[in-house]
């Protein structure tokens, strides 16, 4: 019998949607992409659509699914997003419910869904280039930063950029930027390099979410922006409903990373 | 008093808004980014937005203005999309009504303005890195045709992919992608290098739209995705109400091609 390692996306999704599998998804289905996962009511999907058009760097769309449709079309062909995802959680006006393992009994004719990128796709192109990515060596979650980079507003969403941080030693920076800039569709290049403080960020060791990790003499830390920024968005607007991936439980998809690669 | 070419996007605006200006743009205002314009009632509106998500090179958004908003905010901090345009194209249901030199008494409180990237920026960066670029060396229209590829369809919104053809010498081929692939806000890199017949063109010579140019021996024909298709589909889709900038008749913005570049 295969290990979990070595199930391929359609194998991993089968398993969830049989109920059988309902974990953190870091480090499956090696090389292919993961996404963030936000269901909104369509009378807030065109502005949400243009909050993610507005800022594409912390909210790299994927794929959107029109109102109704609950069947993946370009991340997948036989992806169900009612009962494929690990874990989701249920908000209702901004306030966390509860958290299933299927929405198909809250599932409503008029969800629209949004799938964004995630910062999994270019971490393993960092790691592949031998850049070390400090919370995965320290076997952490990947620090967290509300910062004062305030997104551009759309309709009722609006807020600060939240944004992650890796440090990097000073000969790998500019190389960690090279890479990143080409997967613009999973958050792309650093949007800060340097003194935190620029950015709103008062202590480097308390992030705002996630573990504070270890920055070596020389490095320098390297912040990049967060797919937590349009969830934190939409909480804060106050939804009547909202559906979203649990954290870290995501939605594994069969394009390959490098497939999302600009260039 | 300066030359009309020595203008900048300000003061070609001022003009244009006095209605003492309706020529097409290419040529001005050197360096800053021009852009097509397509404005459509709020019902339309969710479905153009996504229709322009899932096609990104031909639909490069570069500014989406909400319900009623008449003002740019990113592109420009002063421009008033009713008046500083040179001409416009009215359309219902399809078919052109008129043209005319400003929109004011059309405007509704339901219309939704989209600004899309347009092909000037790349080629100015083509020609800085001395590519050359035979429409203009001939002073025709660039060519254009309708391929066989389709374009990922959104609601009613639906149809074949528009490109443009520029023959480009072998050893120029490279760098010609390495160029454009930076300009991803403006159609971005090739869809598709050499034999026409692979994309449905059976006539390289008889373009659908534009002139035909010279392809020199050894030239490769390589395509780029042309702002005409959404233009195409918006007219096949037949909205009550559309307008668009009158063909060549660009929106002129305060932004510096280069601030478009990724990287």
């Amino acid at each position: 019998m295969k290990s979990l390692r070595q199930l391929s996306p359609k194998e991993i999704r089968l398993l969830i949607r049989k109920g059988k599998w309902d974990k953190p998804t870091a480090g499956r289905a090696m090389g292919y992409a993961q996404a963030n996962l936000v269901i909104l009511p369509e009378e807030y999907a065109f502005d949400f659509l243009l909050f993610c058009q507005r800022n594409p760097k912390p909210c790299p769309l994927l794929e959107v699914l029109e109102s109704g449709k609950f069947r993946t079309e370009f991340m997948s062909s036989d992806a169900d997003i009612r009962t494929d995802i690990p874990r989701y959680n249920i908000y209702r006006r901004g306030k966390l419910e509860s958290s299933v393992k299927e929405i198909k009994n809250l599932w409503q004719p008029d969800f629209v869904t949004f799938l964004l990128g995630c910062s999994f796709s270019f971490e393993e192109a960092l790691l592949r280039s031998k850049i070390p990515i400090r919370h995965i060596e320290e076997n952490k979650n990947v620090p967290m930063y509300i910062t004062s980079i305030l997104c551009k507003s759309a309709g009722m969403f609006k807020g600060p950029m939240v944004v992650t941080m890796r440090p990097i030693p000073p000969d790998k920076v500019s190389r960690a930027v090279q890479i990143t800039s080409r997967y613009a569709s999973v958050h792309g290049a650093p949007v800060h390099i340097g003194d935190p403080s620029k950015i709103g960020i008062t202590n480097i060791h308390k992030p705002d979410f996630g573990d504070s990790v270890t920055i070596k003499k020389a490095e320098i830390p390297v912040f990049w922006a967060c797919g937590v920024t349009p969830q934190a968005v939409v909480m804060k607007a106050k939804p009547d409903l909202c559906i979203t991936h649990t954290p870290g439980h995501m939605f594994i998809s069969d394009l390959l990373n490098e497939e999302l690669a600009t260039f």
